[in-house]
């Protein structure tokens, strides 16, 4: 299983962007989580431009269509989703492959709720499939753990664990159509 | 007056700049309303970046900086603030000029409250001082006015007018030193 992991922060210490790192080290050997550095090239969202012409657009588009599911982290700024996060959103708004895609949306900081609330207000209104079950408040990280101290951490490691277990429980199986034994696709939702 | 007008749309028919392009035409003699064209210049923001390197965030700077209100106008993308307008709140959070600025904030499509009530909850947090009797929802925009049709449209511009008369109301006004003859300053709040 591929997951799609998207930090809002671009800080190089984002404690959001360490969470999604610990995870992709977390990780079962069978699930594969690459953070995704594409966000903090994307140009800000213009309806006006044509996707395809954008390579770093394009990019994303790749990524979220390869993945099975996806798992966010975002910082609150000033009450609201990062405006980083709400950008790549806005581009993948029409964009189809992210439609029913299961997402799991991790808080690393969970006095900050308003934001949390917003983002996924946001990926619903976006029909995305919010995976209640692997989207949690991870607990610990007040303590600003880093990326290793995260992977070291019982409390934290064990969430996150969980929460890869939960995500990956709510990716369709995999079936091969046997007329197309070479392209395996996953049931639809 | 200076107002500085920020829309949260980079589309080129966007409702929103042309809204405010059109409070710009219907300003009386002594109101100067700027559209800024910065916001859509602007790098993603990253706080290990320093704005005074940036001369895009400089810029942004020097526009609120000299402005004595601010006029916002942004659409609702997936029930959230635009990307574009967040990325440019997001870099005005620490900055000192914004705190206690008279911000009016325009909701050109009504029925899109989310988002509208989201920017409202970030500007108080940002510490804007919002002028409530200047924060509207400007009516008959489901008609998809174009700026000259906004200007010409009694409804439309008789709220523009109001929003302005009422955001002029809000700054504080203009007082000269004496010991400094050539720098007349504001009140503070």
């Amino acid at each position: 299983m591929h997951i799609l992991a998207l930090s809002g922060s671009l800080r190089a210490a984002s404690i959001n962007s360490a969470l999604l790192r610990a995870a992709a080290r977390l990780a079962a050997p069978d699930v594969q989580v690459h953070v995704s550095s594409s966000i903090g090239r994307l140009p800000l969202f213009n309806p006006d431009l044509d996707p395809a012409q954008l390579s770093t657009v394009s990019a994303l588009y790749a990524e979220v269509q390869a993945a099975d599911a996806l798992l966010i982290a975002s910082p609150e700024y000033a009450h609201g989703v990062s405006g980083a996060m709400k950008n790549a959103l806005d581009w993948l708004v029409s964009f189809e492959p992210f439609v029913a895609k299961p997402v799991a949306v991790l808080n690393a900081s969970p006095r900050a709720h308003i934001a949390y609330i917003s983002l996924r207000e946001i990926l619903r209104t976006m029909s995305a499939e919010i995976v209640e079950a692997a989207s949690s408040s991870i607990p610990s990280l007040g303590a600003h753990l880093s990326e290793d101290g995260m992977v070291a951490d019982a409390l934290v490691s064990q969430a996150v664990c969980q929460v890869l277990a939960a995500l990956q429980q709510a990716v369709p199986p995999l079936v091969t159509d046997p007329s197309f034994p070479l392209s395996p696709s996953r049931l639809p939702p």
